[in-house]
């Protein structure tokens, strides 16, 4: 299947048209942002990585019973996605305190939460992504109260999925963003991607830092780190 | 009723015991703050205004059918209320768009919102009163789910009685601040001060600010603005 035209171009990733009215493809991009973008690198080998991880755990999310947009791994930074609408919510998952959160309720980072907790930021660069609540979720039309709903109980329970499998994997899940979207039917289906980009992820004995932190925060090689992700999920660059 | 020892002293009131323990005395300042203490002025006539202000309206809520904390005004800066245990949330009720809402969403000052939306605040100074959602005040322990509701019911409950009370004089209720405590039986009642440094206040007709918006803004003289609102509820300074 082949690119058509561009249909969007965000900070880590490209969405083609494709043959097909229904299917889309996804090309992940050689570039780490930070910061809304005040920070930036091109990282060779970052859109093959992400590409990976990505199709591996919407694969095992799929197998869990999480109905997602994902179809395939077209090549190394491609994949095929079913289209749907994106709800400008960023839906994300805590089990641990940190970054943003740490600062916001004065808890130390690396604190585990008694329970998961979920929030839900305004996909919104020119507002800086901020926080908002089931009110203005409704005010702002974003989505239905009944979506709203929805999309807590998958992101908990796709929490459930990821936070067992990674913890298997010596990994602790500290948080991750996902995206949703609603096909042309009105079904909900998880989107985006989720990799090292999209999650905290720390080695459970060292803490150390496998995810975007490592370039925020300048801690070491990013390359380095999203490949331990892949290795220990078992995957392998080719 | 006399003043034994000061319990508290915040920015614009002062909490002293009284010989009765369920009962305390609340004194009214003459200070105005801004911007978590950032921005200051004594203004004589202040901790009056706000007395008077916030007498009529807890009386008129308890007519209503509201509990609250008032018993009754002692002096022109002081008055009498039941013992309560603070719970630590700002629980800011919307009409109309304005101030930091206007800048999270998006939305133009002055759109008066299709149905009044509540927002809950973390009270920490510290932390500059961060906006939180349902799970983080969960995890904070700040609050049961159930008061939670309650908060949130009492509080539109409220915005029901005073945003009719106020139309009927011509102004507008943008927006307010409330605080709610718990008694010893582990009761609800609404606490703290409802009056132009916790409401946004527009005339109906010229959208003229009564409110703590004159001192944020150096919008005229604070004492007028506060001086009117107390007019239009029938009131007077002696």
């Amino acid at each position: 299947m082949k690119k058509l035209s561009l249909l969007y171009e965000g900070k880590a990733k490209k969405l083609y048209q494709t043959a097909e009215e229904a299917i889309l493809l996804v090309e992940y991009k050689d570039e780490a942002t930070a910061f809304n973008g005040e920070k930036k690198a091109q990282i060779i080998g970052k859109g093959h990585l992400n590409n990976e991880i990505t199709s591996m755990l919407f694969s095992k999310l799929h197998i869990a019973g999480i109905r997602t947009h994902f179809i395939g791994k077209l090549s190394q930074n491609e994949q095929l996605v079913k289209r749907v609408s994106i709800i400008p919510l960023e839906v994300v998952v805590r089990n641990v305190v940190a970054g943003s959160f740490a600062k916001r309720v004065g808890i130390e980072e690396g604190t585990t939460l008694k329970k998961p907790i979920v929030e839900f930021y305004y996909k919104n660069d020119d507002l800086g992504d901020p926080l908002i609540n089931g009110d203005h979720i409704d005010v702002l039309e974003l989505a239905t109260k009944d979506q709203v709903q929805e999309l807590k109980e998958q992101a908990l329970k796709i929490n459930e999925v990821l936070r067992t499998f990674f913890l298997d994997l010596q990994i602790r899940l500290v948080d991750f963003k996902l995206e949703f979207g609603v096909t042309k039917d009105g079904e909900i289906l998880l989107a985006d991607e989720i990799s090292p980009d999209t999650c905290r992820f720390w080695d459970v004995e060292t803490n150390q830092k496998f995810d975007k932190d490592v370039f925020r925060r300048d801690l070491g090689n990013l390359t380095d780190a999203y490949t331990e992700i892949l290795n220990r999920l078992g995957g392998r660059i080719a």
